[in-house]
């Protein structure tokens, strides 16, 4: 009998989840919200997040956290970065001994610069921890489309764990060691999203959104070896995969956003018309403050986090990066730490 | 004074870099047609392959092979693949000592699966060589839009001899030292790219699309390593920058073959269609061959070549590569040759 699941997060991501965990495993789905959990346990579909998707007659449903987790083996946390903490605060009484812990939030805390991995080991240190990250749009997944995942955690057994839980015919799920690798990817890559809206919001072509895409890659791989990442991750599903999926996605928040900074519409009133904050305009600051403090350099991040604070214009940031000097492709170091 | 630069073929791309260089060295163009020669010669503008585009009044051009390449002390060889040997046989005689020979080509010659520089290497052991690659579109590149390049030589000066006529504000030229690398993933990425169109043409999203890009991605840098190439050119701009190019480009003849594979047309509609056979098609079973000589396994391009000569459908194929047996992301062998 596999271990029991508690997705904690009832938007679409965790619905999404939940409904392929309980496929293969006895699984709980958490929603905030009491209406929206009866909801989806009367109707068998998410009808505020993930309409038109019927989700499996076995999936349990309850906005009680006690509930949710009480019986858990893994506990995987859909819930964006910013209540994160909070809502760990809120479960970890009932979190059984030995239950870990997967963050599947794409972002790093505001105010502490943290990891979501960082604040699991915080507040729960005996709780093994990691995360599941790559190019999975809700709906996509959801709707069968085939798709691929990795589930990154310290001890390669607990990623093995999630993946047995998740893993079949149409997601595939990888397990890897590099958490770090893992959630430096996923929050540093909405950054690079905005620079490539922000080219085709100006009227460039594929191959300048490809430069971008792929300087901006070199870059991620940079900050996230020097914090403590393997390059290889950079290169892989968590970081290629999901930096493709977002800087070309019709559907991305982050390159919308850039693509309306770059047909000129001041910031302001492109925040204005979202329902959500883009997360790039939150992490292009600490993403170049965590690099500045590994003596990394991260040009294309910088001047996203000059546009966002106002200091230049899309035009200028552009122009600064096609006049740095001519050099090797990998003349930075980076070489030297994959390859030494 | 700038070495003298002779680019050889007056298609798009010759004519685009024949553009760049003129602005830096003097620069001759051979077009192999006298007609072509004289009319760019006379309108300052390639009007069969680049028309709309002004060219710089100092940019000779020429259909004399001898006086295209007599004084150059760089010779950029933008001729396709199945031409190059021709070409290159009958330069040689004109070719003054000392001058290297840069490939700009992106496939392997058929029959012989030989890589464009070891021609060179064969033909002309003397003359130095080496590869320009990455995701450049001739009409963005000549349009004046950001884009990115990379020149591998074995010798680093040769590769910085290329980037000092080529390199400009809106060209970014960066120099490698991997040939091999650089030529593979040219040549390898267009087998991927009908992968990524098959997908397409299936009705599939941006999610599956990113994932056979980073597999694909990782099978080139599999193939890549094994014949002696660097990991790392794989993630840069000769890799995953024209690999997203190409598999993103509503302009790439390699991913509208596989949307229309995808559709359900069956391959001899296709090709019927074309005025140019798309390269991926050519490449599929050579890159197979040459994986299987060095024990790398290619899920994608084989599967690729097993659609090209008849022996599977599209639909049959991705379910093969969805049905391919859980592991870790990198659990094949390329983390140690890359790491150790």
């Amino acid at each position: 009998m596999p271990e029991q699941v508690a997705v904690v997060g009832g938007g679409s991501w965790g619905t999404t989840i939940a409904a392929l965990a309980a496929r293969r495993a006895p699984t709980v789905l958490w929603a905030r919200s009491a209406e929206l959990a009866a909801s989806i346990a009367r109707r068998h579909e998410n009808a505020d997040y993930l309409p038109g998707v019927r989700l499996p007659d076995s999936l349990r449903v309850t906005s009680d956290l006690g509930e949710a987790v009480g019986g858990a083996g893994l506990v995987l946390m859909a819930v964006p970065s910013h209540g994160f903490r909070a809502v760990l605060i809120q479960l970890a009484p009932y979190l059984p001994v030995g239950a870990a812990v997967i963050s599947l939030a794409k972002g790093v805390e505001e105010g502490t610069d943290r990891r979501m991995s960082e604040i699991v080991g915080q507040l729960l240190p005996a709780a093994p921890t990691g995360v599941l990250t790559g190019p999975n749009l809700a709906v996509e997944v959801a709707g069968g489309h085939p798709a691929a995942s990795v589930v990154a955690a310290d001890d390669e057994d607990v990623a093995r764990r999630v993946q047995s839980v998740l893993h079949g015919v149409t997601f595939r799920v990888y397990t890897s060691t590099d958490v770090i690798g893992c959630e430096v990817a996923g929050a540093a890559k909405n950054v690079i999203a905005m620079a490539a809206g922000m080219s085709d919001g100006l009227g460039f072509g594929e191959n300048t959104r490809a430069a971008l895409i792929t300087r901006g890659l070199a870059e991620l791989t940079r900050v996230g070896v020097a914090l403590g990442g393997r390059a290889l991750t950079f290169g892989g599903l968590a970081g290629v995969g999901d930096l493709v999926a977002t800087c070309t996605s019709q559907r991305s928040r982050n390159r919308a956003v850039g693509v309306q900074l770059g047909e000129g519409k001041p910031l302001e009133d492109v925040l204005g018309g979202m329902r959500m904050v883009a997360e790039g305009i939150r992490t292009a600051a600490p993403l170049v403050r965590l690099a500045a403090g590994v003596g990394v350099e991260m040009p294309i991040a910088e001047q996203i986090a000059s546009i966002v604070d106002g200091t230049t214009s899309p035009e200028a940031a552009l122009a600064t990066l096609m006049n740095r000097p001519a050099r090797g492709e990998w003349g930075d170091g980076v070489v030297d730490e994959v390859l030494a």
